[in-house]
């Protein structure tokens, strides 16, 4: 079947193909197979819901990402919504919007790898729906979690004198984008590329709320610069950055130099980071070292201060100034359409 | 703004343009703008969860839908997936997929039609996500309703002996879709059109529920044939539909007069009917009558029986012949494209 078309094995194969790979726990009373799932919420939890669309050309694209990067990215950057919620995953709905050339073998890989992370995180697949387009492939996640009512992190409860903090390393995953589309080898194995396979920070989130050691908290998937405008507008404060703080991976530093940009405009700007960017209470530093204990080796580094005053500043050598618009998906950059200048120089 | 376009205004101006518009109730205790949407559970009652797509030029077109019914059917389609489970529905997510070029009156257009709906069935829009895309318009719900854990209606509870009822009339939405294709006006103000703006049978669903009327229930949403052949596969049983028992209204009748074609057929295997099929216990014909005093004017009518035999038929004036095959959405027929001479005849 290795070059089957969706047209030709029609939806109704299609569908047992992929729920025969599913298998229900308990707390699923109804899975895939009919008009809606249904499951039993644990006990004094809230649910938590997000859901983000990834469309070929736009998010990622197949002439360059595996199909399992594909179905890897298109639940991992839900998890990571509900890691930044301070939520455990528990299950996650499906639209593929397919197009009818697509090889059914190109499905089962991007299912591979959606249901590799699923496992890793214990996430149930509950159901879904899959329907043609004539435009691109574009895959739809809804992931659902839960948290404790009083262990929900938000964008919305930093005050001025907390202490803002991310995980993880900025600019690996633009930088990375960037090589992909020029048809370069990465320097990293595709397993542990922050591209094409983020590892949704599914613990620390769920570290950081549980101990009330964070006092807001958000995802990085647009940019650093981003999500600290989105933070501090939240919470009504201001933020400043300290740029020569900001954790920037050697490979990428090096990049930098050969390509003649500015490593710290990447890790402000460049989007598919997928860490959290949150602010401590300077009180709860100890709560902080409690929840970093059972981190492993997952870095976090503290880069700024949380102000009164409502800008989002980054201060280097040279002074301090606005951080940079983040990115739009709307508009000007693309992260998909960059200059091949960019990275000529290197 | 009325000729704004997506890429003119911005995701983030975008995203505020929408959650302008929407109020929280209680229960939603982070709502839209942070990474993911937390509800409160109903004490003792299970989370049912649907999400469904829709894209312009599979499930509509917009040369001839107008926007208010794209948004309406793509919260209905979902909405009609939880009456079937007998839940009341509480909140969705929306995904929506932009091409650039779009104009922000079409999108408040949608919305209109998206939340007025939303609005009548009390659910909540609690969060989504905007992407644009190189393909076509496409909008996919998640929606999440709630249900006493005793009270969910499944597709595998039909046995034989059973009762095969479905509410409302069937074929109108495929006579009314052809219509529109053609470029001529309806028969019915376009608020009126099954095609246009299917009405879920939300309250049918949860009253058919909630005093245990149904053994089984299923939406229409790619015809009755499917829906029998489903529910009969899912309940391991067969189904006997009687042809003349098929609720079709005469303006329907007359069109397929007209035209030269079977009526019956499209009753059986028309699409875009987002009706209910259900099965009743002949000792629960009671409890049917219970339910059917609080359902209002919506008609509701006896079609056929469950079998042992696991043969999905249909019987006539001729005999008894296997129900034609459904609408699948990767194969043979596809509603958008129907070949101008089905309607020619007229």
């Amino acid at each position: 079947l290795s070059h089957s078309t969706v047209s030709s094995l029609g939806e109704h194969a299609l569908i047992s193909r992929i729920t025969a790979r599913l298998a229900m726990p308990p707390w699923v009373l109804v899975g895939p197979g009919d008009d809606a799932a249904v499951i039993a919420p644990e006990r004094g939890a809230l649910d938590v819901l997000t859901t983000d669309a990834q469309v070929d050309g736009v998010h990622f694209d197949l002439r360059f990402v595996p199909p399992e990067a594909v179905g890897h990215r298109a639940l991992a950057v839900n998890l990571s919504d509900l890691a930044a919620m301070g939520a455990a995953p528990r299950a996650a709905l499906l639209s593929l919007l397919l197009p009818d050339a697509i090889d059914v073998e190109v499905i089962d890989r991007i299912m591979d790898g959606l249901l590799a992370l699923a496992m890793r995180h214990r996430v149930t697949l509950i159901g879904g729906n899959i329907t043609r387009t004539p435009g691109p492939l574009a895959l739809d996640v809804t992931a659902i979690g839960s948290v404790r009512p009083r262990r929900v992190l938000t964008r919305g409860g930093a005050r001025p004198g907390d202490e803002v903090y991310v995980t993880g390393m900025l600019g690996d995953a633009a930088v990375q984008l960037r090589e992909l589309q020029a048809g370069r080898t990465l320097p990293v194995p595709h397993g542990e590329s922050r591209y094409l396979f983020p590892e949704p920070r599914v613990r620390a989130g769920q570290l950081l709320g549980r101990n009330r050691a964070a006092s807001s908290c958000m995802d990085l998937s647009d940019g650093l610069a981003d999500a600290a405008r989105q933070v501090a507008a939240a919470s009504g404060v201001g933020m400043t950055i300290d740029a020569a703080a900001l954790p920037i991976s050697d490979n990428t530093r090096e990049w930098h130099e050969r390509a003649g940009l500015d490593a710290i405009d990447t890790a402000l700007t460049g989007g598919d980071d997928y860490e959290l960017l949150f602010t401590v209470r300077p009180a709860h530093r100890g709560r902080l070292r409690g929840a970093l204990k059972e981190m492993g080796d997952l870095p976090i580094t503290r880069i700024g201060v949380v102000t009164k005053q409502g800008d989002v500043l980054v201060r280097d050598e040279r002074g301090t100034r606005e951080v940079p618009e983040g990115y739009e998906h709307f508009r000007s950059s693309d992260r998909l359409r960059v200059a091949p200048g960019e990275v000529e120089g290197r």
